[in-house]
């Protein structure tokens, strides 16, 4: 793991000032620094206040926390300068935060438009010490982006953001103390979240990204101060919000990609990230092309009555006996099952039509195993004891094949766009967590991912968050951030004819053209 | 007048977005300026939160407040870099400070030991539309700035501080209401002072100062944010703190330097800032070497009972007839005299020396005119009538000498020192108003300036606070003031033993050895 963090510390053990050497203190520390190869590095006035206290307390050794306060421009990077100490540019905007005996932790951040997570990375080992995280308080608002962005034309911005911000904050005061250490040690954010999330992380205008022609306030990436937008953390800490490629590619997407390495790979691959709406990226180290598409939350297990996020009584994991028609179910922490996560949806669509309780189009068997009627339609019985009911209604079912046809349909229309089959794509990089992680062969078995040897698919999970992460640890991936976001282009789908036809054999389980699935037509 | 002010205004026609042109509005900005030749500007988070309503209001037309938030290096300085927009370096650190139709303004301050005075100048124009100016509020502590670090070490820093602050505040509130201005309209401060009052106007710890090895927290040049260190302004308004040479030679000397243009002199040439202390600075543009000495604050009008600065009713110039002995007085605003200020002081002495009414070792002469008892001892009745009477005492008059003799001696054995006489000055520059400006013959009758041919005495006023409005106007002089700053070589006076002998001769009217006016021994 290369380290080359945001943040740094440098122990320095500065010439005491003598009658012959009556150098001020700021400019000793500065000519120090120079010598260790950090030139120009700016001293702010509230740590030069403490300097010559600290500087005579402890005999004139000193530990410096640096910073970088600016990014490097694209055009820096282009010329190789912007991530390297050696040359001019690669020093712009080092900064000393923070001056005395310090830990330093940086915090990684994904703002997901429905849940937040985060990582504390102690930034002298690389090593994650905790994570934590919580439901973006926004949701209750409005469960989807758009909706946030629309409140916040009429006049309720101010209560959006913050209830972002308080939830960030706490989920900062979470993690710290759950690894027992002071909020001020965090010196650095990382922040990824798609266009919308960002802005409202950041506390800037959403208005015009939903209006055409869709123009966020900035596509970045941003460098500022954790003070300036609101965020707990050391008083000096550095922020890096991470570039958007337009209002439909967020900063979480080139984040995830940077984590999967797509923007590396010799052949065409896929980036997918799953969830309310699937965003797909396809390309290689040559191009990268990105689409994004509803395929609305029954994907998430959002939908259906008994669903439920992967928690305490969740089931994240349904097989059925072929022969049997004999149930059994993973519940998380093994008590009675509450409620149904996103891949456990899964799992149970492809185990009822493996075992022939619902048909091709989705429908429920009569007399089938679990097949019973609730208020005068069929319903499927997962879970009954007691007083307690948990059961899928047909309607419910439909839903689901609704979004997961979406979303098929949606990853075979962009791959057949730039002339590729499923068959050219030799890795699939699956990112989202959907509760628990999508089976394989589940979501294959219902169609909703396409049928290619298991060994291409690469599950990420939050690679949102682990793109976020690697940054905080090497910051010469900030200019390999700002490619990705320079090379992606955005294909626009909403309309595309074909679109609808394939949708309408996808809604079939696995699909009406089986030779689909592998890439054919 | 060149006019390259460290914050300007540019007014930016942008393109506005379009379904071809989905550039985000940050970024939009941005590359605007680049094609202004202004690449690679920070737009702050506040700005950026403004930036979508103002342009969609004002048809993508904006005016933007830029300045430079970082200062050139003196590495950069010297490779002709750190001024010339054209290179990379020259625009590091520029920042956009506000957007909106503004007028913006810069503050000029000379932090005195005794008088903070200011200016505001139009940025736009270049032009000075108000000036004020107000005692030092730390003055009550303390005549003397040491007395003022010693207090700081007795836990009396914040009170002095928060002093000082509240007067700054107070006169930047005075100068905009009497121009009819928003406080929020000044962008810019440039901030003289000697190297302790630097100290107290950033908040920076002094306690190290007077103490060997004699350290001050920074030499600087220091750039900062005014609400950094409290400072009332536009909130995004940038400050510039004028580098000190070490301990001794201070900010306002480097500034008045500037203003003097004695650093750039073809032949030797003198700076000489009278006040309490005596700074002298003598040098070209090949060398620039300072000294400092105590002069007492006599000079000032400040130890006789009727000395008193200049105000209403101050005693601005004095002449008395040889003949009749009548003495003839201006008093500022015409009114009944009720003091005298420091010119005044140099005036009175010099007159009653030609007049024969004080002995060339300062003593009244018995029954001349004016010369009177007061309380068993002689005195001179300056001014009688009713129950006032303004008179000096003969103790009065020889404090008065020692002061004079104290800042002739250090300038003669300063010049001797380098091996030059009187004759090799070619330009003797004063700065340091002593009232109401030096009479210069009057100055030369009592021996307290040299001999020299008239011309070549260059009166500067406050040199310090013209400097700062200097470089508020043109950003250029950042690198020059770096210069001068590397420059000065500090030439300890305080043991050299030739002074008490010369200070010993100068204590008559003018002198023992009159030859020495003129530089010989």
């Amino acid at each position: 793991m290369s380290l080359d963090p945001l943040v740094f510390c440098r122990e320095l053990a500065l010439e005491p000032p003598s009658p012959s050497d009556k150098t001020a203190d700021a400019d000793r520390l500065r000519e120090a620094l120079e010598k260790m190869g950090l030139p120009g590095v700016d001293i702010p006035v509230d740590i030069m206040k403490r300097l010559p206290g600290e500087l005579r307390r402890n005999n004139f050794t000193l530990e410096a926390v640096i910073g970088r306060k600016r990014f490097p421009h694209l055009s820096a990077c282009q010329k190789g300068t912007g991530g390297d100490d050696a040359e001019g540019l690669g020093n712009s905007g080092l900064t000393v935060l923070d001056i005395g005996k310090r830990n330093i932790f940086g915090l990684a951040v994904d703002v997901g438009s429905t849940n937040i997570e985060c990582s504390l990375i102690d930034l002298e080992t690389g090593e994650k010490v905790a994570a934590a995280g919580a439901e973006n308080p926004q949701a209750k608002f409005g469960v989807d982006v758009l909706t946030r962005a629309q409140l916040s034309m009429m006049g309720k911005y101010d209560d959006l953001h913050l209830a972002l911000l308080e939830g960030l904050n706490g989920l900062i005061r979470k993690v710290c103390d759950s690894h027992g250490k002071p909020v001020d040690e965090i010196f650095a954010f990382t922040i990824a979240g798609n266009t919308i999330m960002s802005h409202f992380a950041m506390g800037l205008d959403v208005t015009n990204i939903p209006m055409t022609p869709y123009v966020p306030a900035v596509n970045g990436p941003v460098f500022c101060g954790a003070a300036e937008i609101g965020l707990s953390g050391n008083r000096n800490a550095l922020v890096y919000v991470f570039p958007n490629s337009g209002s439909y590619v967020g900063g979480d997407i080139i984040s995830g990609i940077l984590y999967s390495g797509l923007h590396r790979e010799e052949e065409p691959a896929l980036f997918i990230d799953v969830g309310t709406n699937v965003e797909i990226t396809l390309g290689c180290r040559d191009w990268l092309m990105t689409g994004a598409g509803a395929a609305g939350p029954a994907l998430e297990g959002g939908v259906a009555a008994i669903g439920k996020k992967a928690e305490k009584g969740t089931v994240s994991r349904v097989r059925i006996d072929r022969l049997s028609k004999k149930m059994d179910m993973k519940v998380i922490s093994d008590i009675e099952p509450e409620g149904i996560c996103g891949s456990g949806m899964i799992d149970l669509i492809s185990e009822l039509f493996s075992a022939n309780i619902i048909d091709q189009r989705g429908r429920l068997v009569d007399s089938a195993e679990g097949v019973t009627e609730k208020e005068g339609s069929r319903v499927f019985m997962l879970y009954k004891s007691g007083t307690r009911e948990l059961y899928l209604t047909e309607a419910e079912i439909q839903n689901f094949l609704l979004s997961k046809a979406a979303m098929f349909s949606f990853l075979y229309v962009f791959v057949k766009s730039v002339g590729l089959t499923f068959s050219d794509i030799h890795k699939v990089c699956i990112a989202g967590a959907l509760g628990c992680g999508i089976d394989l062969e589940s979501a294959i078995n219902i169609g909703m991912l396409p049928d290619m040897p298991r060994d291409r698919f690469v599950p990420l999970g939050n690679s949102s968050l682990r793109g976020a992460e690697m940054v905080l640890r090497d910051r010469k991936l900030l200019c390999e951030v700002n490619e990705i976001a320079a090379r992606i282009t955005y294909r626009e789908m909403n309309e595309d004819g074909e679109l609808m036809n394939v949708l309408q054999g996808a809604m079939f389980l696995p699909h009406t053209e089986p030779g689909i699935l592998k890439g054919g037509a």
